[in-house]
């Protein structure tokens, strides 16, 4: 069946962070991202496909799973998906997806033994790869704080590509009042800083921790930073200023995971 | 002085890659970026900036600094920044920069000991963020191979932060026979790959290394994995996939270098 009209201008209204917010929906791109969703038993809406991939053998198991959900799957035209992609990286498929709404309870808190914690990181590419890499190192939550960018904006769920099915990220958080209930409960909080004097490498794992790194252009806020356990930078061997935040991210994660292996 | 129209024009046209090869120049936005090309005495035939900074006392330094290297300062209004700039982010500065143009030479290569090869790396905030870390720890060249993005795609050079100017980096590799020439020199080739047995942390680092990564979606390609002495993989803790390129690039560096201080 050929997508409609409607569904078309309801997917277009989704580019908009109001209305992501007041839907409670986001658009999802491409086939990886779609078999991470379905493997998450993530609800979704409707699927819209290019006429190809109907009759293509490689995708008629993604197909089929999608039919036993009795979730839609809509043909959409080239220049529709166009439209109302984001970006040329849709590779022929497009689903409205109900957000995963996760918050910081108590119980999720007494759970977790490794977290992230993101002080206004604005760059959606940034925000994606480091949910990606708490996913692959196998952290607990992500915790995004206010004046980070939006979880559910298209460039950071493209570049989470599908990890944000697997681990919780809750958008919105205070972190000072966050980061403090948390070290009450245990964890030992290390903020990430270029200005800091001693390496994250001279700093012992314990069993919880708090990761915390600060904005592309400022760093941690003053009031952030005064939650942190210890602040720690990695060791520079050449004249950049600085790591991106994402890279920089990705390096202690490993550290910490490889040392308490 | 105000920026002519030739000028804006010229600018304009270095947005596109056939007009920066013929000319061998490229633009630079970005305050940071500009102290990073001054502090490296790159060539420049102009900056272009928004008025209100000439007579700002924060910026009198830099300006100063160009005024003595005799590089023209032209006014340009902020319709026209958006005109020729490729984003919001040049924060009311542009150059035109001539490109280095560094060769992957005998005296070069004898010179080296920690290389980063890239085969196919696609994506512009990848290669950018990977030509970063190699400046913050040190990395002494890198290898853009055939099918990488180009050096001087305005994406790349805004994400390199000012690093395109303390790294040599090479581009149009021909990977295959560059690393045999390397390892005929000693070099100790290790490859990434997400299907690899052993892990990095498992080999030995070594006094001339090249760290290989391959393409975001099809990793090494197999003329280039041949390369290898070693493949290696990063462990994995949870459930995604893969890493970010630059973050795995990051965290195998990090890894290498605080290893062997």
């Amino acid at each position: 069946m050929r997508i409609s009209k409607t569904q078309l201008k309801y997917i277009r209204s989704l580019s908009h962070k109001k209305a992501r917010e007041a839907e409670r929906r986001f658009t999802l791109e491409g086939w990886r991202a779609l078999k991470e969703a379905i493997a998450s038993s993530a609800t979704m809406d409707l699927v819209a496909v290019l006429p190809r991939f109907l009759a293509d053998p490689d995708y008629a198991k993604i197909l089929r799973q999608l039919e036993e959900r009795r979730i839609p799957v809509r043909e959409i035209s080239d220049a529709e998906l166009r439209l109302v992609a984001d970006t040329v990286h849709a590779q022929g498929v497009l689903a409205v997806v109900h957000r995963p709404e996760p918050i910081v309870s108590d119980e999720r808190l007494n759970r977790a033994s490794l977290v992230v914690a993101l002080d206004a990181v604005a760059d959606p590419g940034n925000v994606g790869s480091i949910v990606r890499s708490a996913d692959w190192f196998g952290v607990d939550l992500v915790l995004l704080g206010k004046g980070s960018v939006e979880l559910f904006n298209e460039k950071v769920i493209r570049s989470t590509v599908g990890s944000v099915f697997h681990v919780p990220v809750v958008s919105g958080v205070d972190l000072s009042s966050t980061l403090r209930r948390m070290k009450q409960g245990g964890f030992f909080v290390m903020g990430l800083s270029g200005d800091a004097k001693r390496a994250y490498t001279d700093v012992a794992g314990r069993a919880r921790m708090v990761i915390l790194l600060g904005s592309e252009g400022h760093g941690l806020s003053k009031e952030v930073r005064a939650s942190a356990d210890v602040i720690v930078q990695i060791p520079r061997f050449g004249k950049a200023e600085s790591l991106n935040v994402s890279v920089a991210c990705g390096i202690v994660l490993s550290h910490f995971r490889t040392k308490n292996r």
